[in-house]
């Protein structure tokens, strides 16, 4: 069917001339100011180049267009993209073993859905705005809120438990001092219906599971857990009135970031003592459990809650991974039990990841409660990393043939081959109006598996050249028994 | 390893008595109100189901939730959502098959890269605000602008021909009369750098090759073509100076939605003759190549691209799919050359899909010019008639095993059972606290392949049970020997 054939033969057609490109693609010759623009991340712009603008001023040329994306938002050219559904198809992988359904909400979301009264973070930073309709938007900073919407929408349709994962982008408006980006993507899992820490256990697998696939190991990176219970527990014992339950998580989540004294301080103005203050901090500085069971007792539902999950972690096996830290609290106020982050052991970076039990957050919606429970995994803690692991994987191009007519007149022909080819699900770039050797590097630099060469006297005879660029093995085969 | 049993044991199985459910998780049942609002499609709001609300006031209870998304956007439920993974994974297929590369953009961009004074639908209609910063950003309305913003940035460091491909959502603000939505999602494929229509060629079979996918035939959906170069014969016939091209072109792309009097005023407000918009309608009006080159000339540049076109589709196979047709503009300002567009034959819906030669739209932006062309194919006139020809296809869940523990003690061995079958890529529903008798139902609801019970007596022995749910078949295993 295809004869293999020596070298010389592809050497004699790189002798071949080849026709006088006549019209050669231009070159993308940027202007200076163009490339001094491209070259700096700050958000200079650019003036016209002056050549053919006025020719084309009624398409509206702008004289001044920043080529740079938003202030903290990314492009994703094609070697960024490919890293980034790497790292998507991973979670999809993930979210598949684990038997969760995909969901998706808008980027765009009512502002009601965020507005929380605790004084987190993240509804400090909203990316809020008004539409021209007068309603009150956000380009969404978290996802949960959303997913919640949707379950009480979809009501008794659906059978609980409910377990949805999303892949979806999530903005936040502040001051962009520390070259903090304003959007991330964020790997959601959540469980709607399950109220025992089962669904926690099920969610730490996910993640570990995710490391695991990403070449991660316990001893890289570890997850943290707790409860908020315990903090509920603490403030029972000082009579604490129930109010202030969010309050307090959400200020004592600032511990590594503010001063002691800091939250002493925001504490006592909630309206605290300052025994309940010393009190509160000294349970969020146990890191063993047995500790935890001598100071609030067994029968405490935290306690519990927690022995139970570190048993679940026996049995799944992802024991060494995890570890009970009473300072992990997290930022967002719905959480009501337990809560977890994953960490790298190097203690360089931020949070990987970090999730928790939000059993009363469909109420605050004007809905029946669910238990809930879920995480969120940001895109770019975990690429950094892997980085820093040397974990990237190599994602070069890849492509399975080229086809290249030596003949301007033979494009006609190319293009059947090309076609063929494509339907048959190979993928094929159809190149053109270039020298051989480009061809080559090009071959090269997209690791094609295949050069296949359209030239006039094979063609007549119903043939065309194969060369497999691993072996450089060549050979003609008659174009319509191509595979 | 395995050995087959009778229908009897499972018979036992289902006779055995299921332990009382401790913590069964209460039922979704939203409020009557709360029905109401989820089975409308208008934006009606809730108020507090009243019953937990002020227990949890600190949580920033809110009172009045809309349980839709913002007006004229969509959420995904698992079934939508697997529609959509559908129809992008044969966007991304076809593209791969093409050779074309992925990119992604921001879904907001600067204003700016949006601006253009011709007048078109798609820049009055701009989802455009002022952000905290105080900069004019906007909810892009098409890629296009951002595609060739990235390749003017990218510079030097890139070889042409780019062939690059993106998915994205795209945005637009208009009152919402028709029931039109406000955010769609675009595939996008474009070259840049091909002068030559080998380019549009290309870009046609990608979306011949995509309906070809999808079970679409030659006989549901055409591709009409032209050129702009039409019009800019015509407009050189009746020395219509260069700066009116682009507006002539944006209005005369409204000539299907307005009346042809309509049409005939806005042109001549334009400063056109009646004599010049007399032979502008006219010229739309052709429908054969023949003709065109009749009135126009073969020497026209319009006629060689386009007959240049036609005798790719013979060498491509997809000639079946394409006719000429001068009526086509399309309603972008920037296009130069040939346009195309796909339509469905019985003349139901709106343009499938739509795209061109932009060969002037970089310097627009600050930039040399870059020869380019591409097009947009929205999901949302796809799947209409995808539905309409009965070619949506079947997509149901699908799970490879449920393990489901008989008894409460047998959490941790079904924990182990789940985890171990996961580590080894099969997707894998952990279920609890239910009667056997749902979870047959819920197999059969979600494609479960097997089911995996996990019993004391078989325990003991280090056995599980398995039922193949499509042959019935039943057997035991060892824990440690599942595949």
């Amino acid at each position: 069917m295809a004869s293999a054939s020596s070298a010389a033969s592809l050497r004699h057609l790189l002798r071949r001339p080849l026709r006088p490109t006549l019209l050669r693609p231009p070159l993308l010759r940027p202007t200076r100011r163009l490339l001094c623009a491209s070259s700096s991340s700050s958000s200079s712009t650019l003036t016209h180049g002056g050549d053919s603008s006025t020719s084309t001023s009624s398409d509206g040329a702008l004289g001044v267009v920043d080529l740079n994306p938003p202030r903290g938002t990314r492009d994703f050219p094609p070697e960024e993209m490919r890293l980034r559904t790497w790292l998507f198809d991973n979670f999809r992988e993930v979210s598949r073993t684990m038997a969760f359904e995909e969901v998706d909400f808008p980027v765009l979301e009512s502002e009601a859905l965020f507005i929380r009264k605790a004084g987190e973070e993240i509804t400090q930073q909203l990316y809020n705005f008004e539409d021209k309709g007068g309603r009150r938007v956000v380009l969404r900073p978290e996802i949960t809120p959303s997913l919640a919407r949707l379950v009480i929408k979809q009501g008794k349709s659906v059978s609980l438990p409910l377990k949805w994962f999303t892949i979806g982008q999530c903005w936040r408006y502040e001051r962009m001092t520390r070259g903090r980006r304003r959007e991330h993507y964020q790997w959601n899992m959540d469980i709607f219906g399950m109220p025992k820490v089962r669904a926690e256990a099920e969610l730490i697998q996910a993640i570990v599971l995710l490391f695991e696939r990403l070449g991660i190991t316990s001893s890289d990176v570890g997850i943290r857990l707790s409860s908020r219970k315990v903090l509920q527990a603490v403030l029972n014992m000082y009579s604490i009135p129930e109010h202030l339950f969010t309050q307090v998580c959400v200020i004592v989540d600032k511990l590594g970031k503010l001063s002691r004294e800091e939250i002493e301080k925001e504490l006592i103005s909630t309206g605290l003592s300052s025994e309940a203050v010393q009190g509160i901090i000294e349970v969020l500085s146990l890191k063993s459990l047995s500790k935890l069971e001598e100071v609030l007792g067994s029968d405490v539902e935290a306690v519990a809650d927690l022995k139970k999950l570190f048993s679940f972690a026996e049995q799944y096996g992802y024991a060494d991974w995890i570890c009970f830290d009473a300072s992990v609290v997290r930022g967002l106020a719905y959480y009501t039990g337990v809560v977890f982050e994953a960490f790298d052991r190097e203690g360089e970076l931020r949070a990987i990841c970090g999730g928790g039990r939000y059993d009363r957050l469909l109420s605050t919606f004007g809905s029946e409660d669910v238990p809930a429970c879920g995480f969120g995994f940001g895109d770019a803690v975990i690429v950094e990393l892997l980085k820093e692991k040397g974990l990237l994987p190599d994602l070069a191009r890849q492509i399975d043939d080229i086809v290249f007519p030596l003949d301007e007149e033979l494009e006609g022909p190319a293009s059947s081959v090309a076609s063929s080819l494509r339907k048959k699900g190979r993928s094929v770039d159809l190149v053109e109006d270039k020298r051989l050797k480009w061809v080559f590097k090009h071959a090269e630099r997209i690791n094609a598996s295949r050069l296949i060469l359209v030239g006039k006297s094979e063609w007549e005879r119903g043939m065309v050249r194969v060369k497999i660029l691993s072996t450089r093995e060549e050979f003609e085969v008659k174009a319509g028994e191509l595979e």
